[in-house]
């Protein structure tokens, strides 16, 4: 028996890229909720009230839409050194960079699909300004109940083409678990969901059925409860924000979810989990069949069609 | 620097003593909504729908009220070996029992205060019979809806005549953190909250007002919403169940509460956390002030007055 | 300009056929929520627990599905008495009838589809035994919490195959105000929805696409909040009942709404309004087109098909 | 037996007076979440985002505190003339006037403890600018989603000397019922509610114990849910908004309830009634001892001692 790896603590920040910038930047501060924090190059570092680092989105101008990188936070500078001797020896690492606004040096790695990753421990911890100071201090920032007022940054979703891979990929590199997965009938996996800490998932990989790779799913911020969620989707809809599925619950994971398209097409989910966590250290990884997927999410919506395929960037660029 | 320690996963169950056998169990039941799993001597094992373990709340029959013992489960065996080693070269061990119906050996030991404490790895996960198999497989047993259906046991709260001893004890003893706390004016500290995981708290101790050394202030379960905890306010309010204070939001830790008294007079809370956690590895204490706890709860309800002198057992027994 | 016409108070009571009747009634009371206040002949009365009158939901065992009869109480004896003056006017009377253990004689007479509808004043209220005493003297019943614990009786919608006939009777016969209907690109009705107090509707008719009339849409039961019909989803989810559509939110009377069929096959349906209320006297009917329902319901749900098939009785019986 | 009347249609607009004008504005539109739609003289009209008339709160500046008056919509031009008859046979009628930005001519009179009530027909409906039109074109504006976002104007409490005036008074001029009342044990009335259509009061008055006339209460603007209530006890405490009680839930009336003093320190309250409606024709006013008052709120809240001190104008101005 080997001991649960506790030396990734979280899923720290995503860059996401925009082709059309100051609409995706509107949108996540005005309709999502999110607060600037800085700005640096062709980036506006972004997050939500109760983050407690600088940024969770990096949002960067660029000629295409996707995931820049995604960034994970080590439980301390020894966990991080581990980790990197791991990712060494397991061929996949770049090296190090020397982080941006939001944190101190990070080591790069890419995943077998070619999605760019990066583990780092010094921070910048987020201290609220004056008109941001929160009535209650042992919240990062006040609740400025803007748009959606998403709470925290909660987990991303990659697309890949080869999830198998991936699935033996994720528990090696960062020491994730691997909560729920679907293994299709053909005896490939469909869909793998991992976490690093209590939470039920902090990244989950879907199959890409373009067979294009590297591409982009979402990214979640977590509310506190579902009505949360449905008052999300009157003022997505109230801002003319495309809604793609949603609101309803996961049958896998239990999640109460809502998709959106920003407006440079990349998918963004607001999400709440109620109060299920998985605190169970040998927990068995749940595994759902072809047949169980046919029954649809949990109170029977079927799965949109576009949820296979829309990814970003668009397949070709 | 010292890394953070993980060796214990989570708090596992508690003991609570009832000189009302029938009625609190009528009260765990039917009005708070637990299952029975078992029966055993003078006890019945009782768990919410979503807790993993055989049972979670050990109710005893007895001549009086408070708690038997309380325990937290580790991560691994390994992880368990190395905090019985700290435990008993802290000198506060009392030794191995074979556990009962809900987990394996177990190594017992106290706190700086009396509450009987133990540990253990080996535990009974439980399985659904086929009337209580859930519809959807990655939750534990049906959400039956039975009374306030709560969902998994979430923390515990004691009363201490030193907090200041408990707060040097804790870390130590299980390797939590402290998350919260309040420093009274003369230097003393009035109350701690610690968590061994993800979850802001899964134990706080409070100052025992009375003298006393033992006792027991709450057991609280995790509801998904706020909805639900207004929701078990009017089954409480219905069933005759005496409210203590609540529903309103704790200013620490951001708790939304109710807090009751079971029949035989055990203060029992039903709360929710919304998407609050604690994944912040060096996560650093907020500390409150006499004169900061003065606001009241978050909302500015004044904290009752029962709550800092109502225990079980009650003084003198 | 007539004055608004405010005879006919209320939607009072529906009858529902079933040839499962076991079935139905077990799924009415322990998963629905509703109460058994009596029993005569093959019925079965039923109530929410905050509907003041004996019955709002009478089950009766028969060889098919679908409604028995339609009745609204009257605001006064003298109001019930100019409406069936009206009603024999119209040509559509049948006569009185002495009423059910429910409530005093009734006036019968059928819409243009031949649903069968009756008007009363005399009702018998209901009187909680001691063990339904609400522990809060303005509530009709105590809330038990049993199953989706609806509270009062909300709306009822019927199939019709001429909307536009309908349209013209139902003012005229109740003194219904029109809020909201579906006018399609041919000219014709698809849809309307009317009231006759401040909810914003009582009753709605939807076109039978099947040809057929006198048929049975749905029955509506009215919870306190969004977040009761979530949880009504899990309750049905675990509890093998059929959910159609669902939670999501209307596009029309913006009603959160979930469809599901009771055992017998009858829909029945659990909705959430919010605050919205029609207090405006001069309300102007909102008419939408067929083009703006392309866009489904609030958030994007396409309306599901066999909300335009499935009625009862089956086509045929 | 009389028949019910219907005269009334439903409570229309307020005008609160202040002494910090800009203050009071900011707290309406940005915290409150109100949407102003005109200004003339020393006043701003303003409404909630589903208010279908001009305005339902008229904020004037003064150099006090206190309630301007009061406005109902009657249900037709003949109602309205049916009533004002009725007033000026009471002997409490004033007169005509012009009416303002938001309505056409009123009628004036004053209820026996002195406030300025006025009965009117026609008004101005709110036609949204195309910045502010719904997505849903059966609301009156979108949903905004600013501060506490409120829906509708729901009720007004005034303080008055002599309850039991109120109490014959008001079902005469306005044809109210009397929903709920409390007795006291020495036979006056402690406080009564009252309505004119299915809501469960549009007006409550409690005895003004500082021997005052004429002084103002609260206000209050329903929400869809009582999460949104929560919500603005977030939003309220993170503005410096002074948190009188609340939230909890109302015994009598059953409204979940959070009140906050405005900057000049007239009472505000955010509420939500559930799906609760008074349909029935014939409701028997329910009646609360001062015995059942001791028992507090619904879950055991003591109401605070200044919701009977508190009124605007203070006391002496």
């Amino acid at each position: 028996m080997t001991e649960p790896c506790y030396d990734v603590a979280h899923l720290g920040h995503v860059e996401l890229l925009t082709d059309k910038f100051d609409e995706s930047l509107a949108f996540f501060v005005n309709v999502y909720g999110l607060t600037e924090s800085g700005r640096e190059g062709d980036s506006v570092y972004l997050r939500a009230y109760d983050d407690y680092e600088f940024h969770t989105l990096k949002l960067t101008a660029a000629d295409t839409t996707g995931v820049g990188h995604i960034g994970y936070r080590c439980a301390s500078p020894e966990a991080l050194a581990r980790r990197v001797a791991v990712i060494e020896e397991m061929g996949c690492g770049i090296g190090w960079v020397e982080g941006d606004m939001g944190h101190g040096r990070a080591y790069q790695f890419t995943d077998p699909d070619g999605h760019l990753f990066e583990l780092y421990y010094d921070t910048v911890k987020y201290v609220a300004p004056e008109n941001e100071k929160p009535a209650l201090k042992n919240i990062a920032q006040r609740y400025h109940g803007r748009g959606c007022a998403v709470r925290r940054i909660d987990h991303i979703n990659l697309l890949a083409s080869d999830i198998g891979a991936i699935r033996e990929w994720m528990p090696k590199a960062l020491g994730s678990r691997i909560t729920e997965q679907i293994l299709l009938d053909n005896g490939n996996y469909g869909a793998c969901w991992f976490t690093v800490n209590n939470k039920s998932y902090d990244v989950a990989y879907s199959g890409d059925h373009t067979g294009s790779s590297g591409r982009f799913h979402h990214v979640t911020y977590a509310v506190d409860c579902r009505e949360d969620v449905l008052r999300a989707a009157d003022i997505f809809l109230e801002n003319d924000v495309f809604i793609e599925t949603g609101p309803h619950k996961h049958a896998i994971q239990g999640t109460f979810f809502l998709y959106v398209y920003e407006p440079a097409g990349n998918r963004v989910e607001i999400a709440n989990a109620g109060a299920r966590l998985i605190m169970q250290p040998d927990w068995e990884t749940v595994t759902w069949t072809e047949d169980e997927r046919k029954k649809g999410q949990a109170w029977g919506l079927q799965t949109i069609a576009s949820f296979h395929t829309h990814g970003t960037p668009p397949v070709g660029e």
